[in-house]
């Protein structure tokens, strides 16, 4: 099959760890990760890191990626604000394909309002707020619902950066050892 | 009048000027302010500052205080997930006693469930949150709906903090000194 392409979508503040993990893993398996955001640039995690935005929303269209990323962190609610980000989100949601969202992550998805009936997990913190969204909060390490892919912290990254991977077609064997590599 | 007696609810990363202003501010007037947690002893500002929490929340009882403050930043969110300090800001505002929340502290009245029929501000960022909950979010400087007194951001500080002094029978005079010693 042709090379998966994954768009992660950033913002200042970002959870260092599940904005590069993922990306790392999904690139090991042979992916292509885009990072886009509200403007190209650096952006700065909230523990220090930096990651370049490569393309800007107004650059880059739904229909040219297999799956969307979602961070967490402080990124979600800078991007939920941003018209162009939450319109992306929504018409991604809608199309099917693989959205995955980690901790403040689905912070995005609520805006999009998109989580009507879908059943989810996120950092606790705002449980409130997706269940406030009409959506279905359950506390488990990794939810997959649908296209749906969600998790709640860094340490539920090896299982999310793995089904991130199985969900772009990307093999369990490939993906097993790359979170194995995560530190799993 | 009695010395007014206001509880400030406080947990670590909470945004530093919104918690220390308004504290100053009331004291200032004359009021006595006491810190609430989930525990007691010293809590971080995200950044940089420290505040002790004199008291927990199972010491206190709503019917001990004339006011409620809820500052911003990252505590809110700490404390919407303790189920002591949620049911304390449910009896709160069911009280009809005033209560003051900027930026991010309407986080706590969402998990409340007070905020039904509402009118108030918060950061742009909780916005679609407040929504949700059945609020009517409006994007202004000071918002007063019956006993709810709410604000966007620190630069909301001189009038938020004028309108917590009055609710408490501290007047306008004093009120607008003190709101100019902090900066306007």
């Amino acid at each position: 099959m042709a090379r998966p392409k994954v768009v992660m979508v950033l913002a200042n503040n970002f959870e260092d760890s599940e904005a590069i993990d993922p990306k790392n893993h999904l690139e090991s398996l042979g992916a292509e990760v885009v990072t886009v955001g509200p403007e190209r640039g650096q952006v700065q995690g909230k523990k220090g890191g930096t990651l370049e935005v490569e393309k800007s929303f107004a650059e880059v269209a739904p229909d040219e990626f297999d799956m969307l990323v979602i961070p967490g962190g402080g990124a979600p609610e800078n991007l939920r604000i941003v018209d162009e980000a939450v319109d992306f989100t929504r018409r991604f949601v809608a199309s099917g394909k693989p959205v995955g969202a980690i901790c403040h992550g689905p912070q995005l998805l609520i805006s999009a309002d998109v989580l009507g009936g879908r059943t989810l997990t996120s950092v606790n913190k705002i449980r409130d707020d997706i269940r406030n969204a009409g959506g279905n909060y359950v506390d488990e390490e990794l939810v997959v619902d649908d296209n749906l892919i969600t998790s709640r912290t860094p340490k539920d990254l090896p299982r999310f950066n793995e089904a991130l991977g199985k969900a772009v077609g990307l093999g369990t064997e490939a993906a097993m050892s790359g979170a194995a590599a995560g530190g799993q």
